[in-house]
């Protein structure tokens, strides 16, 4: 590929870039499509954006842009929470390190690789980007140690940089422990392979144990249910409440209250109907007591969440080995109310070791077969075999811009739509897995992605885009340096359209969100749904597919940094646009409804190290290929520097992002004790995690999904709040469907008391 | 190599193995060498033989046998702890899983090895040894389902032995932790890292942290002392002390009582003395602390133990995340006080992975340059080139017998003497990584050995024995099964008489004892010390040598035992007598100073694991090669279940090896709290730890040695308990050296005050 079939490719891709993004300023502005594209700030602030019809609304700016880099980090912070700050320090971090290897390489290193070797420089835009690469360098060549150098100052950088990254996201963390108002999570474990037995039903069993181990600190517990059972008896129950409640809202709320004035009215005092209902309630508690265990016995599951009454004993109680089988009591640290993952609790806990092992399978297998179509993209790129295969090409191809087209352009937009399909079947994966919550899902999807992503875009490419059919190469892992370094510099020229075809590209559709602009279309203009989907239709950020993608673009500048450095202004041009476009959709478009306090950034920090690692690797290849042994040993010492670095920040940062201190939590239980604010966490415990919400109608969290993009539906943390005051309220709520049975049912028989004192005093009158 | 030779080979070793066992059981009963075989005896039931000469101890007999295996399993539990009990299981394990193999093997697979190929016969005795191995088979044969067989019932078998085992040995594992005696190390956690300030001393951050954060469990503590340092005032402080204990015993014992009666004489009462000393006590007390403390300040180091009142509170300390600093304030569970590793205890917590993974690179260097006589040992079994590279050995080399003895016996002899630097130099480097106590420095030893042996013995053997000089095999992963596969059938040769020569050997100088009798020797006729060693030079079992090489030979039968099963019948006669001389030793020569539970357990599980899947993974290249596709893919299957099951296992036993579990603690405390004892066992806890002990006169353990075989020196239980409840009464004991300094200093000024008194008295007299 020559430069100017490169300036093509960017030119599509800058004018694309341009036209989506103007017309994404155009698109914002119109109210029709606020959903959108301002889904979170509809759902959270309740703002609302002016209807009237002006000027402006059709007329591309780029005020976005500005209004986007305004806000702060602790703003940023406030709106979408530490995770959405934390992947926003990916970009800065990128940003950072490759303008600093941008700078190194384009003015070091880049020259050196042009004058390589004695030839024929002809005008640049002809010139083969070959050239460019340290390819064109020639064996034995005196400057090479200045790529050594360059190596080690990006190298050296960006352990500095990733230190003081982990640093700092680790004091947010800790800050955010720390500071964040009382969470359930912390005081609760969640208990799984509680041992059944035929006498005791799994919830005393559950209070037996832990008042037996846990007394002094044991507050209560919640069990989970089974969901597909419960849920049919939830409906009946359901259909037969929305009777009542409708009998609620309009005899209650217009007659009801007449009626018990009447009964003041005959003699009776206002409290006479209080000291009735006081009356039957104990017993018709104890009635439903035995109803419930009688469904409970059959519906109950071997999981539960036990409610701890400090922090510390939640802590405690979850690290240590509760007994001497380990697949029995097993506890875990809760996750958040809003992120636990309802239907992979009743999973009993023995099955989830070989599920854990079967989803790694099926995703290595995912993962090969996969070749299939990566062969294919990489056989564009070769012409002349694909004009052998298909013959009848050979007209078309002939033409130049075709060529430039096909070989610049085609192979990495085939290869992308493929990808697309990569992040659902990965969440599937993740979810058959067994995960307790959605975040602990997210997180294993996240990994799952990101391998197959650098094998299959990174270390395919390599590979066998070089000498294709030649899989054999990781065979020989003595050959691999070797190998890269032969390979990755003349791959050079797909990672550069793959950067602009791939990252410009999927930014501007991410900012665009065609199929959620589609889908607001369909529901506005099709459907004629005119109601505001506030609640139920915002999605929460998609980590798992945005952060492989902007690692794998780091994985690329780092290997491709010194070997063939002109792809580094096009990769800071897409951290910088990244950085804009991703800030934009956090602070409007995305819902965090749940917090992993930043739990991806080792993730993300192994991922850069790997890079380094690997860039160093092929460098110490590319310089064993040039016969340079100094510089090869040098890289192969910094190969040694930058492990132990990462076994230090491993020693020092990644036990706070396992667990949390004993120290803090003592120190906020003892705050919390002190200021009297325990009984009232206590109180909110109760109501906290539950797995009937009136939320949705049936559940609370939409469980069944398996793609995960429309995973996370938004729901404020003000409605949430009310909502469960209103549970606690009972009987005054409006809408009754969705509460658990035990309640229904009691409401169900409070009301056919009320409505037979009714029936007395009327007669009586 | 033939049968013949194989023969002679057997011949001389199974010679020399009886010779050696007769001279065993003739110089066991001699008086002079109870010392050497009955070491452990002597120090712990301080029985005695009797000294008479008769005849009966010039005639060799085979009634040690019958004594050794007499004992039940219950009672090597009680002499020699669980340590000991599991590693007979190991040997009983090894037995059982041969004997099957054997069984299958010698009858269902070996005959097919013989006839596998349509060739003349001749006499057995002058077959090559390669006539028996799978190399025989013809490719395509249609009897090589027989092999698929016998290795799916020696798979099998092994993971149910396996199974059955580590089943049996959690229990007892967790029999031993919940019937044995109150352990002060249940009860102590050794903290590290602890912060250094300048105003405060460490002793009082200590104290501070632990009553803030877990003041309701929290007992007391004791600092760690550098020991260089205080060794050198130790031993100043004892040349002082030793005066006034001589003092002490003679002038108080025999003139002080008489002194204060003298006192109660003269008008005063014979409380007198005890008011004045009473007195002067706070104020004595007071100047104390100030000198220990200014001596602190520059003696302590960042470590100490923290003893809490219930076990639970300490493995709740040793397992929760202290700070937000994962490197400061770092607990683990205290070693028994006898296993504690003082020396390394000082070291600062920050530096142990540094050092970890240069001892790591350490010991990987170490073994790749073991290459070089490893190289050369294989050159014996070529004679070919061993005559090109050394013209003069033709003359000696043409003799057949010479040629056995080289091609059969020397090689191994060689690597064996070579083999033996090797566990002394991995004890020096297990001991630089700065572990906290010897069982866990012995346990990193082991592992170390373990590779070492494994890779050295093993792979450096079969795969440049086979092609000298290709090493490159283990740079291409794909190409290990089929290279596995060709060259262990021709190596087999070398590893049958590896068996012979290093196994057999190694057993019968194990029993023999050759250092310690020769050491004895010079000790009683050349130095002419005749006073019993016995608490001082009895040496702890060689776990760390010992099961590394059973696991070897484990993995040589597994691999062996489908390709070349005539390894087996003598692999089985190692075993079985292992199994005697172990058992022997551990009754009469070795000692257990601490006990770590049957933590090696693990390490051999996962070792046999390894070797079934070597020798599947080999079965699959051999069954590659004969072209048996169908047996190929049924034990690929069979690899999956091995790990499948291996996974299991690590779910289901390994959380019980690597922590305690809170119900069997709490229930164990609430038992001691209901019974009273916990008052005595908190008693006992603080003095439970010293760290300078009276025991050596300097040191309570030795520490400097490196080699570890003589690491372990024994003390008798007995006398340990006589010994701290000798400290608790303080001046009245005979010998004072040794105690820790503040009570030293506080017997001093006693001591002094006592005189003075004297002094004052005589003189009012």
């Amino acid at each position: 590929m020559k430069i100017s079939a490169l300036l093509t490719s960017a030119g599509i891709n800058i004018g694309l870039c341009v036209l989506l993004l103007s017309l994404y300023s155009i698109l914002r502005k119109q109210p029709g499509n606020v959903n959108v594209y301002f889904g979170r700030r509809l759902a959270q602030e309740h703002s609302r954006l002016r209807e009237s019809f002006i000027l402006e609304r059709l007329v591309p700016s780029p005020s976005w842009i500005v209004k986007a880099l305004q806000y702060k980090e602790e703003e940023i912070l406030a709106i979408a929470g530490l995770d959405a700050v934390v992947f926003l320090r990916i970009l800065v971090f990128s940003m950072r390190i490759f303008s600093i290897a941008a700078i190194v390489c384009i003015f070091g290193v880049l020259p050196l690789n042009y004058f390589g070797q004695e030839m024929h420089h002809g005008q640049i835009p002809s010139a083969s980007l070959d050239v460019f690469t340290i390819g064109n360098v020639v064996e034995r060549s005196k400057w090479l140690w200045v790529h050594c150098v360059a190596l080690y100052i990006i190298s050296c950088a960006a352990c500095i940089l990733l230190y003081l990254e982990y640093k700092s996201i680790a004091r947010m963390r800790l800050f955010h422990i720390n500071q964040s108002p009382p969470n359930p999570s912390h005081f609760t474990v969640l208990v799984r392979g509680i041992p059944k037995s035929t006498e005791v039903p799994l919830s005393d069993t559950v209070k037996n144990f832990f008042t037996k181990y846990h007394g002094s600190s044991y507050l209560s517990h919640q069990m989970v249910y089974k969901v597909g059972k419960v849920q049919k008896i939830m409906s009946g129950a359901k259909k037969a409440c929305k009777k009542f409640g409708h009998l609620t809202d309009t005899v209650m709320d217009r007659r009801c209250r007449p009626a018990i004035y009447r009964c003041g009215l005959c003699g009776g005092s206002t409290t006479s109907f209080q000291l009735y209902q006081n009356e039957f309630e104990p017993n018709s508690e104890k009635t439903d007591r035995n109803n419930s265990n009688l469904i409970a016995s059959e519906e109950e599951c071997a999981s539960a969440f036990v409610f701890f009454k400090t922090r510390y004993a939640a802590i405690v109680a979850s690290q240590v080995l509760q007994t001497s089988n380990p697949m029995i009591w097993v506890t875990d640290l809760a996750p958040e109310p809003d992120d636990v993952y309802w239907s992979n609790l009743w999973l009993p806990y023995k099955q989830l070791w070989i599920r854990r092992i079967a989803t790694l399978l099926a995703s290595i297998v995912f993962m090969f077969l996969f070749l299939i179509p990566v062969t294919f993209v990489q056989g564009l790129s070769q012409l002349d075999q694909l004009q052998q295969r298909f013959p009848f090409l050979k007209g078309i191809l002939k033409k130049t811009f075709v060529t430039q087209l096909v070989t610049g352009y085609l192979p990495s937009v085939i290869l992308q739509l493929f990808l697309y399909t990569v992040p659902p079947m990965m969440m599937l994966f993740s979810a058959l897995e067994g995960p307790m919550s959605h975040s602990l899902r997210k997180k294993s999807a996240c990994l799952k992605v990101l391998y197959f992503t650098i094998w299959n875009v990174f270390f395919v490419n390599v590979l066998s885009g070089s000498v294709i059919s030649q899989l054999n190469v990781i065979s020989s892992p003595k050959e691999i340096p070797t190998q890269l370094a032969r390979a990755v510099p003349r791959q050079a020229t797909f990672f550069i359209t793959y950067v602009l075809t791939s990252g410009w590209a999927s930014l501007s559709s991410e900012v665009m969100q065609l199929f959620g602009l589609i889908w607001n279309f369909i529901r506005r203009y099709v459907l004629r749904i005119k109601k505001d989907p506030t609640a139920s239709s915002v999605p929460s950020f998609p980590y798992h597919t945005e952060i492989p993608k902007v690692l794998l673009f780091g994985l690329l500048g780092f290997t491709c940094s010194i070997l063939a450095p002109l792809i580094l202004p096009f990769l800071l041009v897409y951290f910088f646009l990244g950085y804009v476009v991703y800030r934009n959709q956090i602070i409007n478009v995305y819902c965090s409804r749940y917090e992993t306090g930043g739990l991806m950034w080792p993730i993300v920090h192994n991922t850069t190290v790997f890079s380094l690692l690997l860039t160093q690797i092929i460098a110490v290849g590319v310089f064993g290929l040039k016969e340079s042994p100094v510089s090869a040993i040098f890289t192969i010492l910094l190969v040694i520097f930058t492990l132990l670095f990462n076994e230090y920040c491993r020693q020092r940062f990644h036990p706070l992002f396992k667990s949390y201190s004993a120290q803090d939590f003592i120190d906020k239980d003892r705050e919390d004790e002190q200021s009297g604010r325990m009984e009232e966490i206590h109180q909110q415990l109760h109501s906290a995690y539950c797995q009937f919400s009136p939320h949705t109608g049936d559940r609370c969290h939409p469980e069944t999904e398996g793609e995960g993009e429309e995973e996370g539906q938004c729901s404020t943390e003000v409605n949430d709040r009310n909502r469960s005051q209103d549970m606690k309220d009972g009987l005054s709520h409006p809408t009754l469907s969705g509460l658990p049975v035990a309640k229904l049912q009691r409401a169900v028989k409070s009301l056919s008391l009320i409505i037979a004192l009714q029936n007395k005093s009327s007669t009586n009158v």
